[in-house]
């Protein structure tokens, strides 16, 4: 803090901080002559230094990766043999997207390591490495008052240990969500102060979720809250830190994915690049762009970022390729919006029929056999976790009572009953449990129907369905017009040759 | 147009306005002189002098309420005789929130209304009236290559000739819109330059969209596109005059309501009223304040916005109410996001239980009678304009052909052949016309699956239904329990005295 902001500091009703790296010294002696710092300047202190944030956690029942500090080469060789290799060793103060930590990948290397991170003089502690299946985050707000309000949980991607994309909401469980969004504000109501936190976790294979680190101000996980949420992380700041009702932080889209526009190449170079990239996204539909204006651009800077808001995940998905100029994502890895699920194999003749519908309107399905009597476990699962892995509908018989994702069933035609057996069995379903049923055999009709039901939130569907519909009148009225032009005698004529 | 902003001029890169009130000799002198004014300064003069604003959109075939000019008693007489009574009598020039406009009622009054206006010397013009029963308004972006995109057309309420409300997208019909949106659209293009337009209209009783008057510039009626467009007019406007590709109009939330925060009484009072609207605002989830910090309070003068933005045109509605303190909406003039509709009263008793569900679930649904064989032209009209009208999922049957929203239907338990004729009927739909059949007589499930169907782009509706579903289970667990309690024998002697 320079010297100029505590002079400024009586004149302020209120003061808060951009970065954590801050005089916090200076600042607890502003607050011992009256000034109001939010968040408090303990907490500021508590955050700098990230060993001591470990502890401070650790305290108050934070989950964690197991942590040691470490002030030889005896301790972090005894720490090694505890945690194993690799292991991760930081920096107590000042690491900032990625420097302050080094990895280690044996006992030989912990020296060099040491020495890259300048020594043991500044201070250093080490982690046990985590092997994370994803990096979640979560911005709290947290008023003046002391009551919270959490943004949804967000995905960050980094490269090279810097935050590079952001995927809103976090495509994980709702448990995880909770999960992740309980550990988040438990962290934060440890600490004192108002105002925005990001807290940066960690999930793990075994579905925990740890935290890695807390920041004590709006976050780069939060930029997508600019364009996609009601109240943005900036406007909640001031909202939290100024004493006012805290704002919704749910998002007004379903979707938003944040690019951040890392340096590449040094001076001019660097500079082009950039502009090419904002450029095309400007051409790209729901893209904003926030060009920090730094003077310089140097490798792996934050130079500005870009948001894509959308009506799905996978359209913003499909819009950040676009921007990046890379081949669309891999379609097995998108996230079906329907699922067909049969009971048999042998129903693939009559279900094939809805996947022909979807695939003609371009939506995401995955297609597979779960089978109510033979596979009871599977079914239980499969229709247990339908909404949490994003399905919007499914198109099959027998599972409504486990989910409240909206179900189409398709009688099946037997031999012996005709199929009556099967349309009986889906459509008398008990009070409560509804399937939308459809007619024996007519899986086409159950495709379609499913069509319908995610246009109600996707005009552009709508818009196709709706073309699809006079399609299909026209279809009719050709065929009459035929008819009329060649006589029914001359039509039946060709009828008959023809079926 | 001040000589500072005249003598700048030669160091932009393009010139353009905030307000048509400008000098617009100045403009065209600059323009001669090479500078790049968007729009042209000749579109400015057109539009500056609204009798010769009429007169050229009239040339290029744009609807408009009949109008002709006047300079003397006699002549404006002779117009008062031609178009009748009340006759709306407009200033050409300067003309702005009302300010210039006055009403005839009779003959008597003409030659005050004259005087009003400041006499027949600054140029005075008549309308017909027109009674009409909505005014939209359209904006729309013209880059400088002429290509334009339209912003969704809203609704406009003005309260004593100043804007005050705007409901975005507006409530009226598909085609509607599209008239809107084309009119809206060639009068631009009649006009030179870039930049983001305004075209106020006027919807008729007999759905006629006339064109009222065009503002060269963002306008109040897009200040909601801020908060609920993937880019703002004011975005749209600096793309639309550099010569960027425009942005995408479209919204990336289902509904925005903007309330102008208009002065009430003057000085202290007034400010103290407007405080105390903001800090209701502030309370209010999906509101953004706006104030403008204007040093002076004057009665409707407008002072500042707030736009609500949210997940559907009623809960935007239903928070402007919160945020006015006054009561909900007539839930009679809410629009019905469901209909229930019946072939005659007779399947009340079955189809009730299908309202009930929507009414315990809070979603505003119509319940009339349609019967595709005693009403067909009903029938017809109804399932044609059910997408226009913004339903959202009929429950009923037969009518999945004419209308591409999702169909529910609920066969009805006949006599002769126990509702099996009423299942068959509705299920074995032919392909292409899919219709979601539930159990006979199982209205409740209609209701059940309509609720799914419309939580997919609802959040919390998706809550509600998932703890229905879990109530369903306690219930049963609840039942459970007791049985074992009281064992088989006991259980059983219980049930058959409820039962």
């Amino acid at each position: 803090m320079s010297s100029g902001a505590s002079m400024m500091a009586p004149r302020c009703g209120v003061l808060t901080v951009e970065i954590e790296h801050v005089d916090a010294v200076t600042l607890e002696k502003l607050e011992k002559q009256g000034i109001d710092c939010e968040p408090k300047a303990s907490t500021i202190m508590i955050i700098q230094d990230k060993y001591r944030q470990k502890t401070h956690f650790s305290k108050f029942g934070i989950p964690l990766p197991d942590f040691v500090e470490v002030d030889t080469l005896s301790s972090i060789e005894k720490a090694g043999e505890m945690f194993g290799y690799p292991l991760m060793v930081k920096s107590k103060r000042l690491a900032y997207d990625g420097r302050g930590n080094a990895v280690a990948h044996d006992k030989k290397e912990l020296s060099s390591v040491v020495a890259s991170l300048g020594g043991f003089e500044h201070g250093l502690y080490v982690e046990r490495w985590t092997s994370f299946v994803k990096e979640l985050s979560v911005i709290v707000a947290r008023s003046r008052d002391g009551s919270t309000v959490c943004y949804p949980v967000v995905e960050t991607i980094h490269k090279d240990n810097i935050c590079h994309v952001v995927e809103a909401p976090a495509e994980v469980p709702d448990k995880i969500k909770k999960l992740a969004t309980n550990v988040a504000e438990k962290a934060i109501k440890s600490l004192e102060g108002a105002g925005v936190f990001a807290v940066e976790l960690f999930l793990t294979q075994d579905n925990q979720v740890l935290l890695n680190e807390v920041a004590p101000r709006p976050h780069n996980s939060g930029h997508h809250t600019i364009e996609s949420c009601y109240t943005s992380q900036y406007e909640q700041h001031l909202r939290a830190i100024l004493g006012l009702p805290l704002g919704d932080p749910s998002m007004k889209a379903p979707a938003s994915i944040m690019y951040n526009i890392l340096g590449e190449d040094e001076g001019e170079a660097g500079f082009t690049q950039a502009h090419q990239l904002i450029e095309r996204a400007l051409d790209i539909s729901g893209a904003s762009v926030h060009w920090y204006a730094k003077p310089e651009i140097r490798k792996q800077r934050k130079m500005g970022h870009i948001t894509i808001v959308g009506p799905s995940k996978y359209s913003v998905k499909a819009r950040l390729d676009k921007l990046l100029q890379r081949d669309a994502y891999d379609p097995k890895k998108v996230k079906p919006r329907a699922a067909i699920i049969m009971g048999s194999d042998s129903d693939l003749p009559v279900m094939k029929d809805a996947a022909v519908v979807l695939k003609k309107f371009n939506i995401p399905f995955e297609l597979t056999i779960v089978s109510a009597h033979r596979t009871p476990e599977r079914m239980y699962h499969y229709a247990l976790s339908a909404k949490e892995r994003g399905l919007e509908v499914i198109i099959a018989g027998m599972v409504a009572s486990l989910t409240s994702v909206p179900v189409i069933g398709v009688p099946i035609m037997t031999s012996s009953l005709h199929g009556t057996d099967s349309l009986l069995s889906i459509v008398q379903m008990p009070k409560g449990i509804p399937v939308a049923t459809v007619a024996i055999g007519n899986a086409e009709n159950a495709g379609l129907l499913a069509v319908r039901m995610l246009a109600s939130r996707d005009p552009e569907l709508g818009d196709k369905a709706t073309e699809y519909q006079h399609d299909l009148r026209d279809m009719v009225l050709e065929k009459a017009k035929r008819l009329e032009e060649l006589g029914w005698e001359g039509y039946t004529e060709l009828y008959l040759k023809k079926h």
